[in-house]
């Protein structure tokens, strides 16, 4: 389709997000959490995710669990798992902000005290999730970190990738509303913590909306999303399997693909329909391609500014002109350059943190970094003569505002 | 007191923030807004300020009536406020972040493409908001600005320095949670935004809350706060003003007195008594002073810690000790060193925002800067070497979590 006819059909689509009835229920979970502490915790794992937990003993991972996850780890998995660990800390590294110091005005930055981590369970585990959520935090310097996850197994590759991480304690087997105000607010058993990161359903997610303020979030994660910028120069299967990646995650991913060639989005829907039958995942491929895909043939002008409205999660521009289409780009979670930069290598291992922005919110928010785990202050010394210099408009305002005090703590520095 | 006594009586005081009666109501008026429209907008101003509105025409602040506020504004307050905006302009100027260029991984700067600002009317004008928030979006490079004030008269201070500014149209003059309702969605006559900015009452507080990650906020700003931190080196009549300066703000003002000396403590409130009456706001100084203000006397490792604890918005070290003292501040929304170096400067010209962290968010937050008006995105470019070099630890991992087709994404660039 052209861009004005998808503009038209996605308009509609997100027209009304809030779900008022879910925002009273969390509400009521947070109070509940807030008011009985594990007991909520508790009584909410045990009626919405099947448990049978009597004490807060019961939701805790002993430094058993997590070492034996790790320990009893394929070998080969290790080794990857090792590999992107290293590749994260290393980009972060070098990312962090520097302090500004000045003259008159610097500027620092200092670690969080703490961070709680949630990691999604259910019906598929995420250790690339735990790398790409604690290794920022890590190289930032948080030294407390609280991790809640919804993953009931005696072991599993969540715990070892953990473990991996240097975490010992403070991991709990919870999830939901209730995990997320637990970290927020604390319980007898689970420290509160300054920030929360980490995807989650729509409930964590309400939940991580509301209690955003009295503490930090990351984000709120919506389905993942992918935008794929081709030309007749990209390998067919390459863009096919780069939609099927992002498609199999669930029916609500979305992705979209940008071509100058209406023919050439031909030929690559008839290959998506060959290949599809004979995925693992294929039901949910279809779910997703039906209802959230998006082929738009258009001039680039056009497909650049479309592009920059939707601004999708992950972009992956495999085109000849690549260089000169990535410059254009404003709004993006991350954007993949070249047929050998695909989003999967960045999901895990290319170093920028997977927890990216999604449903337009990288028009106004970016991935998570290192550097979102500090925090950060001026520091105000202005010299006698600043004072003098500046003083008097000073005063000038605060009379202007009406706060006379303001004016005489200025006013009264004339005698010191 | 001691600082194990404050504890004890802080604790309490902030154990339940949540107000569920506001949050649902609020969240009603959001969705008439969205509903509605611009007759929603019309119905709450002529209900909550007592307007009477008939079409959006009636909220629109006109040109002229911006360039007027300007031309009739005292010639000694137009040098002050162009001396505070020049200030500004330079210290964010030298703040924003550059671009980093990486071999195959970048990370580029973008500027919103709109912002709107809340800026507060009611008891009080602050054309020192229109600055300290409008400025760092200009410097960002945003290019399309939104401006909502309970301002209902013909001609303001406020109108003023939104005319210095450059600010020519979309200035709307309504208040409330309507107004941020208004900014986040659209209305057929006001521009949706990517970011909400500005303080407000508890109204617009709950409507930022509930709209952030539809748009980013800048903060939930609460009741304001200093914190001073002295010795007998301090003139007493400076930190009486300082305190004095804070509690004029209102009654919720918060004020903490920190000293290790309690008989300079003794002092300090001697002073304030017989300052206090002959204060042009006595009234609210006095609630405010009575309800929330605090003086520790403490050894200095326990001050410096109940002082991270408390993150306030504004820590302000007058001591002969300044500099040692200053270097174990973690976390506070900015930080004023210095007899000269008095917070009222910093509200008005020394050049940092005086949108700041409150209620002990600069654990996790920071005042607002240029760089909070752009966004951020990484640009991933991997070699073939690279991809040979990582491709199968990300193969491996995606096999882990079950993402078959993100395997293949990465297997078949083997054939390309």
């Amino acid at each position: 389709m052209k861009v004005a006819d998808f503009q038209a059909i996605f308009a509609k689509k997100d027209s009304d997000k809030v779900d008022v009835d879910r925002l009273f229920a969390v509400q009521e979970m947070i109070q509940a959490v807030r008011k009985d502490g594990d007991q909520a915790v508790i009584d909410y794992t045990n009626q919405f995710d099947g448990q049978s937990y009597t004490n807060p003993e019961d939701f805790k991972v002993s430094l058993e669990r997590l070492k034996a996850s790790w320990d009893h780890l394929d070998p080969t998995l290790k080794a990857a798992l090792r590999v992107a660990k290293e590749r994260i800390e290393r980009y972060e590294q070098a990312s962090l902000y520097s302090d500004r110091n000045g003259d008159e005005i610097s500027y620092v930055y200092h670690a969080l005290e703490s961070a709680g981590f949630y990691i999604p369970g259910g019906k598929a585990l995420y250790p690339s999730t735990v790398l790409m959520t604690v290794v920022p935090a890590l190289v930032a310097g948080v030294e407390n970190l609280v991790v809640t996850t919804p993953v009931f197994t005696e072991e599993s590759v969540t715990f070892a990738a953990l473990y991996l991480c240097g975490i010992r304690d403070n991991v709990y087997a919870i999830g939901g509303a209730q995990a997320i105000a637990a970290m927020a607010y604390g319980t007898e058993t689970i420290p509160q913590v300054d920030k929360i990161c980490g995807p989650g359903n729509a409930y964590v997610a309400t939940a991580k909306r509301l209690v955003n303020g009295d503490v930090s979030i990351d984000a709120i994660a919506g389905p993942s999303e992918i935008l794929l910028y081709v030309d007749e120069t990209t390998p067919v299967d390459a863009i096919v399997y780069d939609i099927f990646a992002q498609a199999e995650h669930d029916q609500d991913a979305r992705t979209f693909l940008l071509c100058e060639s209406e023919s050439f989005l031909d030929k690559i829907a008839d290959r998506m329909q060959a290949l599809l039958p004979s995925q693992a995942r294929a039901d949910i491929i279809q779910a997703s391609i039906t209802n959230n895909h998006y082929a738009i043939a258009d001039t680039r002008e056009r497909l650049i500014a479309v592009l920059n409205a939707i601004a999708p999660e992950h972009v992956s521009i495999q085109h000849r002109d690549q260089d000169a289409i990535v410059q254009q780009i404003k709004y993006a979670g991350a954007v993949f350059k070249g047929v050998y930069a695909m989003e999967a290598i960045g999901d895990y291992v290319a170093g920028p943190s997977h927890v990216l922005p999604t449903g337009g919110t990288a028009r106004f928010s970016h991935g998570l970094t290192a550097n979102d785990f500090r925090t950060s202050h001026a520091i105000i010394h202005t010299s006698k003569e600043t004072y003098q210099t500046i003083g008097p408009a000073a005063q000038m305002m605060a009379d202007a505002e009406g706060l006379d005090c303001h004016a005489k703590s200025i006013a009264i520095r004339k005698e010191v």
